[in-house]
């Protein structure tokens, strides 16, 4: 395994701009090799996340956005009509790269409105305009972490042991982390904090990535396998679970990375708080509960084994959905960057937004 | 792959006894690989069952039963007190290759009961009771799986699926198996069932044996990795659950491979009902509750990642327990040799041995 350079820490660039193109961290490879990937259009973008070069809800919505970007960037110098035309594909090869998490859709909408608004401006100058606010989209997921941290490590306390699962860190987002970001703002803040990381099959974000970057952090991880995580909480090993989301429906329930929904259950069972941290484009009020979530169900090899190994027999069909949904009962708090919602309610979301 | 011979079906041999030897099919390359590993001591099957060539706790009862046996027949030649004293040391490696599954001591004493009789006979004569009782338990064995099948399959009902973890099927005992047992005799009952498998991280249990066991023998198998189970249940796709045992407590709490506890716990959520299929001998009537069942904890490669590829980073401290506790109160019913226990309690299960 190449060892990750330690300069990299919690600054490790999940998405960069990079001479006029988008480089992607290939999370698929992580921690084994580092390796950027770089984009030009809207369709290799849109690629790259469907293939989970990069993944995590906000740094799919801020990918999104630059494959906008890119495309337009692409287009400069063709006529307007065929200009909306290629941009309107643009738009719907970006939508239909992944189904679940929101916050694709939340920047499409965003980079859609800022191209509406350019209607009648030349091509370049739309193009730069949709690239500052793929910029912008980046920066300000930043400091919604940065703000999701201040207002959710008040809810863990010193010495605490804080189960994750999945990556809802520096790579599933523009840097910092959500649920990661709790936790990082809570070292940041003086307290002990140790960290039990699901390993998140079948693709392993959380043996892979979230382990790595606490490792690069020098917080302490202890790594298990999905199906432990009820064991430690019967032995009194978990003091709470912090995850991210995927999508959160307007009554509060959670779409997060499949296995969330056990967690939630069994912390519930034993008494132990289970967070969720998400901005709010992760927040769909379209949606007025997780039943109707799109739920992406993923192809079999993913299930039959890792990477080039299958050590399933060929003939078995295979399940895969890669979220479920956690019912906003069993959520103890949602931290936003504009506070943390305890008891998460349709009502209560709502003001949110007000 | 190699593909298996379609004869082997359900009489595929766990454990066979050849031309003097103990052989056993090598679990750790299943099913990529079917391959026998033959034992003439004690010591070797000891190892066989630590670095897990046999896994299953009414296999691992059988094996020791033969380890035994096979020592005595090494040991015809010494004198007595020899003999005696190295037959002592065969009871104690057995004893420690693993520490949860109770048929490995309930074989061992049974064991050391039959050599106990046989003090004052010559050492040849020793050794055939030995090995004629390991025969003994093996055949047993598979009669228990045929008669808890019979009794379990009134549980099922035509067109049910069943969800299952780990592998205790043909693979985890002489044969036929005690959860998938219950399963083969509702498909021979006429019952159309299809099963659901947990892959079961670390080992894959359900990935390599339970689909290619179940493939065998034509029952519609469907793989998924172990988070994905509350998914299933909340959509309403799981009828049943059936696990077998390690070891059942005196009250009816049931140790079994790690991450039962977490489908026992959301089987309970979703009213679905949890079935344990365990023979007799995988009861300790010595162990009041749960609480005081040793639990093993296995190293951290398995956990880092699987055979020869290690996807974790080195540096993550690693927790491997291999098994966990399902309370009681989350046990619908305990299918045995003798019949089925409903809820089961401490006065119920002390019934089952008068």
């Amino acid at each position: 395994m190449k060892t990750a350079d330690a300069t990299l820490s919690s600054r490790v660039e999940t998405l960069r701009w990079r001479d006029g193109r988008l480089e992607l961290i290939d999370q698929r490879v992580l921690p084994a090799e580092i390796v950027y990937r770089s984009y030009d259009s809207a369709a290799g973008v849109s690629e790259g996340i469907r293939s989970m070069v990069v993944r995590g809800a906000p740094a799919i919505g801020c990918a999104a956005a630059y494959g906008v970007a890119l495309e337009a960037l692409r287009l400069v110098d063709r006529a307007k009509t065929e200009f909306d035309a290629r941009m309107a594909e643009a738009f719907t090869a970006l939508a239909g790269s992944r189904p679940t998490a929101v916050n694709l859709f939340w920047a499409l909408k965003r980079m859609r409105t800022v191209l509406d608004s350019m209607s009648s401006a030349p091509n370049p100058a739309a193009a730069e305009r949709l690239l500052a606010e793929a910029h912008q989209v980046l920066a300000e997921d930043i400091r919604n972490n940065r703000d999701m941290g201040k207002h959710g490590e008040k809810l863990l306390k010193d010495g605490a042991t804080v189960l994750t699962h999945c990556n809802a860190g520096a790579l599933a987002t523009a840097g910092y982390g959500t649920a990661l970001g709790v936790i990082r703002a809570a070292v940041e803040a003086g307290k002990r904090i140790s960290v039990v990381a699901g390993e998140t099959r079948p693709f392993l974000q959380g043996a892979r990535l979230t382990a790595w970057e606490l490792l690069q952090d020098g917080i302490p991880v202890t790594l298990i396998t999905d199906n432990m995580s009820g064991h430690l909480m019967s032995r009194g090993q978990v003091d709470a679970v912090i995850v991210g989301a995927d999508r959160v429906a307007a009554n509060g329930d959670v779409a997060n990375k499949i296995g969330t929904y056990m967690i939630a259950v069994l912390a519930s069972r034993h008494g132990i708080p289970f967070y969720v941290a998400a901005p709010l484009s992760t927040i769909d009020l379209q949606l007025p509960g997780g039943e109707v979530i799109p739920i992406e169900e993923r192809g079999p090899a993913e299930v039959r084994g890792y990477a080039d190994i299958q050590w399933a027999p060929l003939g078995a069909t295979v399940r895969n959905p890669a979220f479920d949904v956690t019912p906003a009962e069993l959520v103890t708090a949602l931290i936003t960057e504009k506070g943390v919602v305890e008891a998460p309610t349709a009502e209560k979301i709502a003001a949110l937004f007000r």
